[in-house]
């Protein structure tokens, strides 16, 4: 099926013919087939290798050995579901509390982490989902608090106290939901935003936040799905960076906690299950925290322990910050780097006092480092911000070629800009982007080539 | 991890403390500890066998070697999302297509089929899962048809045209939302309705309420999740059963799609396909189609065919409702057995003409079978529809196997009702009844043991 599989015409023929036309790729254009992967690596169908920057689902590397034999040999032994008893659902849940404060007890297994969903009830609460869909309407009893972003966000790094004062927007919130009559059942948040921008909270802000959801009758749920199992080094969990003193009443877990493998988990507080269970409703899932899935999950927390990749990530991510730092220095379009560990983001902007987002310029970035073997991807709000997630194993070398990469490619971006100022015509730039990331030949031959005649 | 794992005990605490309460345990009053699965087979921590009459995930029979072998060379090669193109998707999608009418031809991959829903917008479909809710109330956006039941239902047997009857049915629920000034989004319902009690709808229901929902300019969904991909026998999935005049507008896939593996699809036409698409709404599944779900499709596909599973289906399928029958002359707590392929009902009755629901008699069947090693569920309204969905391996010898216990077991309970009926004591009846449960002593010696003294 791999490297004399079908040809990569006729694989896109079938996708358009079979596969959801909401189902987006990457680069549309000219989209890349891949057929293996390794470690921080994947390679396409001629062989070529790619720098995986982006792949955070493959956390502990792509087809880590150990975790592909766990799954293999419990495949092979039994696959059933949950009404059973079977050691792997509660040896993995065990091992997933001790990763946890005490009170975080109780596990729910799923299937997937659900990217705020896509059933009506989740895309309610996903600002980033919602926000999609050409007739939304925000649902009434949903409130998007201001995202607590200390660079771009209401209160700045420069505020003496951005923690409490982002808290006190989500106070402010529950206060005039309490005039309205309503009642607050929750308040959810990504530990760190990643979708929303690589924003790395201020620390004190859940606990404050929790405060004021608790005395409003409401729960504080954690979403670790994009950020969980160690991948801001420093603690196993992101809303541990907030301090001890912080512990969420729900955790929501997905992506890396079964390295690819489709699995998730919901883990509460016994007070919480208990309510759930006093609704009357059962909960089953026909496929969540079945043993081949328990399985890999025990050998993922076991990588990460015995290839300390917790610590990798710390030393790894903290080098790729300091040689970005560095860009930055070199570089005006890069406004801001901000990240723990692995979790790193690098937002671009036209003007450092404005803060301009130059969305453009870092899709050019993404479909520039794409033609070079290296995959990234932008994301935030204007889709401005780039955004490295790697697999955990990434290296120092890893963080020097990309940026190696990059250094020219900032370098054109800006000339460009300048040339394209000169024409004063934002439409032909617009067109000149789209018209080159289509192609495949190399940034200057074209740039200046076809632009210039 | 599994015969030198955990004493039992261990287990059960364990589970006690970190899974959520809400998941319920077969037979919970002492639980089957399993280890180990191979075809039709389940074994424990002892060692022991038991027929497996109820797993129909475990599809094409439990670890099958060529799926477990698939799976595993695929997780060793390559696991990532649908954002890159790869064989595996565009391969599975367009063998599944082969399997459908023409029309039916854009996949969208998932990683469960949900049971209607854990989510507030799916629990509001599905009857089974809000009246569990003991605060439920039906939304005011959900009209529940009369289920298409010819043995208990409104229309019968007896009735002369019981399809157009109940396809009536759902024409007056729209006349009176359209009174109401509601428009109609779509029709749901299982091709064969499982956990609503092995009941097979009359030929050319579907076809008629297609034909009024469409004309209020709604849908029809077709769930195949319990019945699909060949259970049947005779077709490929349980909607053709209607007649090839049929074609649902999606239809809805799980369970045995994967054999176990976490995998699930919407398949639908391209008009409903491009109504979604102009929704702006993406659809993106971090684990849903990725290359090890899409091998582990295409090989249970291959073993169907392989191995003639629909074949089997429909041969051992027919044995068993054959030997079923025979226990229905003798017994007169069966009221009906219905069935196609491998998906049989034995509805339990305490008596046949006003059908009263013989629903602790199913349980003490299903609670003596689990002691004589056979894996059955009961289900429906009522549960009292002793519910057969094996693995497709099943062979007529296992069938034997399960009417052999089954015979002394109806025999048994028949003699147990004249006994109580003797002691005109039902609340004593329910405690005996639950109390043998928890234990493990064979039916004979404890029933007139205990009870007559």
């Amino acid at each position: 099926m791999s490297l004399d599989g079908l040809e990569k015409k006729k694989t896109i023929d079938l996708r358009q013919k079979h596969i959801g036309p909401s189902c987006k790729i990457f680069f549309s254009h000219d989209p890349i087939k891949i057929v293996k992967a390794k470690g921080q690596y994947m390679y396409d169908e001629k062989g070529q290798r790619y720098l995986d920057c982006i792949n955070n689902v493959a956390h502990v590397g792509h087809c880590h050995p150990d975790v592909v034999k766990a799954g293999a040999e419990q495949m092979g032994l039994l696959n059933t579901n949950t009404r059973f008893l079977h050691d792997n659902l509660v040896l993995y849940a065990q091992r997933l509390q001790a990763t946890l404060p005490d009170k975080l007890s109780v596990c729910y297994f799923v299937n997937s982490g659900a990217y705020h969903g896509h059933v009506s009830s989740l895309i309610d609460i996903s600002p980033y989902k919602f926000h999609q869909l050409s007739d939304a309407e925000q649902s009434q009893f949903v409130h998007v608090a201001p995202s607590p972003d200390v660079y771009r966000g209401k209160y700045r790094a420069d505020h003496p106290d951005a923690a409490t004062a982002y808290a006190d927007e989500v106070k402010d919130i529950i206060q005039k939901a309490h005039i309205k009559g309503h009642k607050i059942a929750a308040f959810i948040a990504e530990s760190l935003q990643s979708c929303g921008g690589q924003v790395i909270p201020p620390v004190g802000y859940f606990q404050q936040v929790a405060e004021h959801v608790r005395k409003a009758g409401g729960v504080f749920i954690a979403d670790e799905v994009q950020v969980g199992f160690g991948r801001v080094g420093s603690r196993f969990w992101a809303f541990q960076l907030q301090g001890d003193d912080f512990v969420p009443d729900i955790v929501t877990m997905g992506k890396p906690i079964g390295n690819g493998h489709p699995m998730s988990c919901v883990v509460t507080t016994r007070e919480v299950a208990e309510a759930f269970m006093s609704s009357g409703m059962e909960y089953f899932n026909t496929f969540g925290g079945n043993p081949v899935s328990c399985a890999i999950g025990l050998a993922v927390l076991d990588v990460i322990e015995k290839e300390d990749l917790r610590g990798n990530a710390l030393r790894v991510g903290q080098y790729l910050t300091n040689v970005l730092e560095k860009q930055k220095q070199k570089h005006p379009l890069i406004g801001d780097i901000r990240g723990r560990g692995l979790f790193v983001g690098v937002e671009l902007v036209k003007d450092r006092v404005k803060l301009t987002p130059a969305t453009a310029e870092a899709q050019e970035v993404i479909y520039e480092l794409k033609e070079q073997h290296v995959l990234l991807s932008a994301d935030g709000p204007h889709r401005n911000v780039l955004k490295f997630k790697p697999p955990l194993c990434f290296t120092t070398e890893d963080a020097d070629l990309v940026v190696e990469k990059l250094d020219p490619i900032l370098t054109g971006i800006c000339l460009l800009a300048a040339d394209v100022l000169r024409m004063r015509s934002e439409v032909l730039c617009c067109y000149f982007l789209h018209s080159r990331v289509g192609g495949s030949v190399r940034l200057e031959g074209k740039r200046f080539g076809k632009y210039r005649t």
